[in-house]
């Protein structure tokens, strides 16, 4: 018997031969524009892919076919039941005190208001808590108006404090006595583009019809009522629920060489919301989890030990609906074991800048996650303390145990496109999705080589 | 007799108490609000202000009651005929490769689509001179698409060039048998709004159906051909000639103290494109020439020895309608003789860096027009050489001999908002309202105090 190497016999080093396969994929990745191509490919030859409608479709189709073009070892779809719902018709004018055109846009899963639209005055809230002080059916065919604006920051820290307003205010309105919701768009621009978002709401529609205002309209509304106007609007929105419909996670495996049962999970959502192309969220995503998987077969000396499953994950937009039907299969057929760590890919294409590890890493595997970083130091990537659920899609195999990481990326501008038209490949930096490429390879590649657990 | 100041007894100086007052006036006007809260209230209080809209009615009403709540002297109208234009339904989709929604809008007085509109494929030209090369009737059941990209620079020399597409575009796509023309937005953007903007057609319709695509549409188009794809598209764009209307020049004048008939001509034009709210074409003019003169009667000790006239020219967008009439009327009695200068601000609500006369500015003026210059260098304008027509709305009064001059703006960010729903209040920095304030100022009072002539 030879002594241990490592004074705690647990602790499996990261070796020489894996750290230099990493180092060399690192450098030859970080001049690869495969992750780019291919989301200039999604955002251009499909576009849009909301759930239940033709780009969805092509989407998959696109998908599947891009996946078995690079070489993937399986390529296979999962069908997911899920519940539709497509926005039709929409047009906002202020009526009083003159007329003009707003540019808004439905919330997912809004009711329609009746044919022909619905009159009303508005009535102002600063925020969702001042709407939850007015008395209950104080409302009464009035517009309730949340106006207050999403912070911007780095880590998109802003976005969930401002969300409220869009998840929840459909109800907090009808409660009032409210006949609609109107909000400023939870996002950071100042163009004459509405952000669109899921509702709470899992199937039918919103308890009244729930809209978000471009943040220009949003002020412009404010002024009116600053200079004592009572601004008179009439809101036209025709949305329809699809009833069942059938949406799909798709995926893509680089089999591993010697534990092709434990896999390692990287990806992004397939879907998009309906207004732009899905560039930023999450065409990047689904394009950085692809060029990963299909680089590291075409680039390290060896197969890596274990699978990489690249998972492109379905109707994320209105709820981790492909993403919580994935893991509770998982959970029932008992294969969550062999979910050996994950990742998402899920906010935008900014660089990624740090990386975190979440509660369910092992102290025995944090010294890998330090290696990773440590790698990726030359990219621009530090390590990061807090806890993660490793990106929305994630979060049910999260709450399974399955040890995650979060690649943190800049998101700066990330709020200024999501969910709105301007989300569209234009504005995507070439460079940045290299240095992506570049970090997952290390991520995935030292994950699925590495021989010790990570739980 | 005393001895002549001046070796030539033509030249009149600038007095020091001409100057002493332009400089407090600067000064002062430098700290002060009020054209960026007038340009507010225009584009709030009235928004968008196309010919022939309730906006546009609403716009001159909010005119003349501004310029008497400013406490000018003269108030009033004159009205113009002209033929008017309104867009209606316009939509666009890509039907192959894949279905996309495409972001689009009629150029002014485009022609309608078939009802239901029209499904053709797209035949790219890379320039308008490309499709001039194209044989005669050679695009039967295609679509025209014109794809190149305005360059943007500080003065806007970029426009010119790009602006065939969208003026001549129509004729020369129907001259080669095209159903329709799609152009490139002429602006320096990268958003989901795209720009309309006029013709060369005064009355009636252009010859096919004329529209303008975003900018990232523009670019998923190229992309898709640059695959390989042949795109087919649907448009459907409802428009209407409204036939003969009146719209109306707003005067406000200052009256001068000693040479009352003589007057200064400053202002904006009062019309916007419909898309936007027209806050930087050209409420930033309309608010900065209404604020100009108020400023002075408010600020000067005393009143300036000629009149100052604000014209808030009607019309402009499609084709200087407003000012032709205003000129014609004047060359017709003889009044144009009583025009000592003039200038209009329509380039966006971006700082004045420079300062440029007409060559029906007199040698022995030019002096006058220098030591404005010196006297707005405090405020980062410098003299500059070149020929001007003193803005769009002066070109026919230059024709006439009218001097003018120009104030010229930095125009950097103007096209990125130039004719889009983008257009909007919130673009506007009040910092710079107020240097335009103060430059203004600075000009308006020496022309209208001084007491030699500029022709
Ligand atoms: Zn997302
Ligand atoms: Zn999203
Ligand atoms: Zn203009
Ligand atoms: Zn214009």
């Amino acid at each position: 018997m030879t002594a241990p190497t490592f004074a705690n016999e647990s602790i499996v080093p990261v070796s020489k031969e894996t750290k230099d396969i990493a180092i060399s994929l690192r450098d030859k990745a970080i001049n690869d524009d495969s992750a780019y191509e291919i989301l200039k490919s999604l955002t251009t030859e499909v576009g849009a892919r909301h759930p239940g409608t033709p780009g969805e479709k092509a989407g998959i189709e696109w998908a599947v076919s891009k996946l078995k073009a690079l070489g993937f070892d399986k390529v296979y779809t999962e069908d997911v039941e899920m519940n539709g719902w497509i926005r039709g018709l929409e047009t906002a004018e202020i009526l009083l005190p003159s007329y003009q055109k707003m540019v808004i846009t439905a919330l997912g899963r809004s009711k329609s208001t009746p044919e022909g639209g619905l009159e009303a005055e508005i009535v102002h809230f600063k925020s969702y808590a001042d709407l939850e002080k007015a008395a209950d059916g104080s409302l009464k065919g009035k517009i309730a108006f949340i106006s207050n604006r999403m912070q911007g920051f780095k880590d998109g820290s802003g976005y969930g404090p401002a969300n409220i307003a869009r998840s929840k205010g459909h109800e907090l309105a009808a409660q009032k006595g409210a006949e609609a919701l109107l909000i400023r768009s939870i996002g950071t621009d100042d163009h004459r583009n509405p952000h669109t978002g899921a509702t709470n709401v899992a199937m039918g529609y919103t308890a009244v019809p729930a809209v978000a205002l471009s943040n220009p309209d949003a002020d412009q509304l404010v002024r009116l009522m600053d200079y004592g106007h009572i601004p008179k609007i009439r809101l036209n929105i025709q949305t329809k629920d699809l009833g069942p419909i059938v949406t799909k996670n798709v995926f893509g495996e680089i089999t591993g060489r010697e534990l092709p049962n434990e896999v390692v999970v990287i990806g992004g959502h397939l879907d998009s919301w309906d207004l732009g192309t899905g560039a930023v969220d999450d065409g990047a995503g689904v394009a950085i989890a692809m060029a990963t998987a299909a680089f590291i077969k075409d680039n390290a000396i060896i197969r890596p030990r274990r699978t990489i499953r690249v998972i492109l994950w379905g109707a994320e937009e209105l709820g981790l609906i492909g993403a919580r039907a994935y893991a509770k299969a998982r959970q029932d057929d008992g294969s969550i074991a062999n979910h050996v760590i994950g990742s998402e890919s899920d906010f935008g294409a900014g660089p990624v800048y740090g990386l975190q590890s979440s509660s369910n890493v092992s102290p025995n595997a944090i010294h890998v996650i330090d290696t990773m970083a440590g790698l990726m130091g030359k990219l621009g990537v530090s390590r990061r303390s807090g806890n993660t659920t490793g990106g929305p899609d994630m979060i049910p195999l999260s709450a399974l145990g399955v040890p995650a990481l979060n690649l943190m990326q800049d998101g700066t501008d990330y709020f200024d496109l999501h969910h709105t038209p301007d989300d569209t490949f234009d504005k995507v930096n070439p460079e940045h999705m290299r240095q992506n490429l570049a970090v997952w390879t290390v991520f995935a590649f030292i994950a699925a080589e590495w021989p010790g657990s990570f739980k």
